[in-house]
């Protein structure tokens, strides 16, 4: 795929690149697996002791250190041998690291998955000679780690240190604190915050263990919890030109960057995904002064608009079908409507810039009217739902339908009734999904039930213990995967699970 | 085991260590594996092409590369990608590393010899961007290297560069030429001085692929051949002064030291070893002129003399039987005659150093004397052989029975003639032995039949195309590995098998 590169952002977004911050984490205890019915996927990690070190091993010994929290970083680690018998003959370590207890039990050449088991986060260490002191090359998302000695010498080797050096662009005790009563918010506030500042590294990652890129869909939800938490200006910043700097061939915003592998541009493209970037504009000149930027960005907005404009096929009343949009993950879903209310939606937002900058906004409104009646047309006033052409009913219609704004309130209100009371399997999958399910909620005036929403989704994750929110979560199938049996694969630590944060500010600090 | 460390003499070790010399090397052709009858192992490895960057692969190739020589050393590379598909997915490749064919074609897995397949060379790398530029941090001793692609990502993934950081303490360049007119020794002879120069770090290695150590008797077959070559006079020393350093409880010098790795004694202790301490300063005293250190080491050879001679039986005229005596590796011989004989031959030694420094000669030359009866008293004077107390005949008795001089020079060669004529199993077994070997006859002034013993025995890797000389060579059995099963873990390239550099050059230089 030919790509386009702004040579002047490009620039810009390296010159907002800023050190990570480093904290040292050790092991707090040692676990063993067990299964547990009522445990998230059958199994539990029971602690079975505190780790000592030394902490000696024999060929054929292992243990599974539990580091008591969500971590992103090196493991680096010292080795010595305490008998005098000959101990020059290599060792060999086996590190499995695992952001929830399946992955340490599970061994690679189990893995059916359909994305490659190099995602898995697993290493096998020769060590010539001990005393020994080094680390792994590669960055790991983990909470436990499982150590096996998988050599044949016949001595003990002991790790004399071991910890992690994890990094982050931010740190938990740069948000300011505020009251949050309810207990189940509370965690669930500090679980999403954790999601976000683990996948604030040099760039605002999807999932630090699996899909380490920068995606625009997930970057507005991340800057939008940010915002009203750490406040890493800079790191949106850099993001936004990133986006602004490396464009598909045909100068679309693309829906996902390699920021540390060119050609940068992934070949994946989502027409809703490159209107975000004007979401992401907007979201930011709402809530940080400083106009320069959005007029040096506005240019790159508003050409999202017209390319994607000149995708609609109006005798249709809908996007060209061979233009891809992402909306959710929903096998067999029909985008066509939620695309339009995407559209929409994010059109408003750009009137919204070209009146703050002073930019011309009648072709944005033009559009807006048009692509408005359209989106009504799909409306069946009788149903209170918007119905694709094919007669597809799905939530994402429904809610991306009110987003857009193109109904009364008191018609978004009984399309959100009805959708509820309706048997439809196009539901809302993700936690992405689930945050514009809240948002028209919100937007309706309905807080309460929109707070309860939140809490019954993001709930479970609590009863679990989860340390992040997960890419994922199926109810009825714990080891659900989108990649084809390979619940070892998948994120638990997913930025897009993580706006809970911002809601609950919104809830408390908003009132 | 306790042991004790002479801190002085370590300082002095460490002052003597020198930076290593770097060359790089690139592969030279890719090479397949064929079986062939006639090549060592039944193995051959087969030109298939010349090496092409970017090397690309997809997952499930793999390719062996040929460096084209044994070096030893650390490799670096560096990937990339030439594709816009999503190429951010982790690679990995199996970097396997051989001396010889077989050990790339034997997966680790059907490793079943008694050491630990720690010092098999395999290493997985996982790669999670690319480009990537990087290396692997062990260092490893080879001329061939398999690369296996054993992700499961769908992209090509290419080798941009690749080559090997070789390391040895000396440069082939640094030896001054001289005719070898024989064209069979100018290849035993470069053979030789290559497995000496690949042994040659940071200090003379046993093996530079497995059993990383310093060990004496190899150390002195080593220093003998490299003042006749490369002249590094700075590692003997280090080296000398590493022995002296480091002593087992009972103040003896050991048989090997662990440089890198505390306690730097070997628990394995063989008396012939620590004797050996006095052959090294001698052939030190004979090659370099420098008195200070031969007078700072001599206490600690003379020491070797003491404590070894208090370990004497004198009733029954042996060792006592629960002192270990290297000699030579040989299933079932009996020890003791030989043992009696590396004695007097290095007592010899010492009472030239004691001459040499002026210093008392009474002790060690009535030792001599002594021991020399001992050892007369096993000589059977019908069958012209040594024989022990058990009735046993073998090579290693009659070899050091001569090299210690006992008998006249008449009766030494009836020794000689009678052991070759004799079908006692217990022959020469390793290049180590066939050195004193070689050195026995030359002593009885049969230098062209030693020649040809030492042509007829090395003749062979030459025929077989190896690099250097290997650790041990069965004619009846390629495969018989001190190891069980473990050919792939045994030595390609090993010190003690160096020595017919030392007796080239003697024949011809000394002629």
């Amino acid at each position: 795929m030919d790509f386009i590169v702004h040579e002047q952002f490009q620039r810009k977004a390296n010159e907002y690149k800023r050190p990570l911050k480093h904290t040292k984490a050790v092991p707090v205890r040692t676990v063993g697996i067990v299964e547990d019915a009522a445990a998230f996927q059958g199994l539990r990690a029971e602690g079975v002791g505190v780790p000592q070190l030394p902490l000696c091993m024999n060929v054929g010994d292992s243990v599974i250190l539990d580091f008591g929290d969500h971590f992103v970083g090196y493991l680096h680690f010292s080795l010595n041998h305490y008998q005098t018998h000959i101990t020059d003959s290599p060792v060999m370590f086996r590190f499995t690291f695992g952001e929830k207890p399946l992955e340490v039990i599970t061994p690679a050449e189990k893995y059916k998955g359909t994305h490659t088991y190099g995602w898995l986060q697993e290493e096998i260490k020769t060590v010539v000679f001990t005393p020994y002191t080094g680390s792994l090359e590669r960055r790991y998302a983990f909470r436990y780690l499982k150590i096996e000695r998988v050599d044949g010498a016949r001595f003990p080797v002991c790790f004399t240190d071991i910890f992690v050096d994890a990094v982050s662009a931010v740190d938990l005790g740069d948000v300011a604190p505020f009251d949050i009563p309810d207990p189940m918010l509370q965690r669930i506030y500090h679980m999403s915050l954790n999601t976000l500042k683990e996948c604030e590294q040099d760039v605002f990652e999807d999932g630090p263990k699996r899909d380490r890129r920068l995606w625009i869909g997930d970057l507005r939800l991340q800057a939008m919890t940010d915002y009203v938490s750490f406040g890493n200006v800079d790191l949106i910043k850099r993001c936004i030109y990133l986006f602004a700097a490396y464009r598909t061939g045909g100068g679309f915003v693309p829906s996902c960057i390699f920021v540390d592998s060119p050609p940068y541009v992934d070949t994946w493209w989502f027409s809703d995904y490159s209107l975000f970037f004007i979401s992401c504009l907007y979201d930011y000149a709402r809530n940080v002064d400083d106009r320069a930027f959005v007029e040096e960005m506005y240019d790159t907005a508003e050409e999202q608009f017209r390319l994607v404009s000149a995708t609609l096929d109006r005798e249709n009343k809908r996007f060209q079908s061979n233009v891809m949009a992402h909306v959710d993950w929903c096998p067999g879903m029909d985008k066509s409507v939620a695309h339009l209310g995407v559209y929409v939606y994010t059109l408003k937002q750009l009137l919204w810039l070209a009146e703050y900058l002073g930019k011309p906004t009648a072709d944005i409104a033009v559009a807006i009217d048009e692509a408005s009646d359209m989106l009504r047309s799909y409306y069946d006033a009788d149903r209170h739902l918007f119905v694709t052409a094919s007669g597809q009913v799905s939530w994402q219609s429904q809610i991306f339908g009110v987003l857009s704004g193109v109904l009364t309130d008191e018609q978004n209100a009984a399309v959100l009734q009805a959708i509820e009371a309706s048997d439809t399997p196009y539901t809302v999958r993700t936690p992405y999904m689930m945050h514009y399910y809240i948002d028209a909620l919100w937007g309706l005036g309905q807080k309460e039930r929109a707070m309860q929403k939140m809490k019954d989704y993001w709930s479970v994750f609590v009863h679990y213990g989860f340390d992040c929110c997960p890419e994922l979560y199926n109810p009825d199938d714990h080891f659900m995967s989108p990649y084809f049996k390979a619940s070892e694969a998948d994120s638990m630590c997913h930025a897009w699970s993580c706006t809970p944060a911002y809601w609950i500010y919104r809830y408390y600090r908003e009132a």
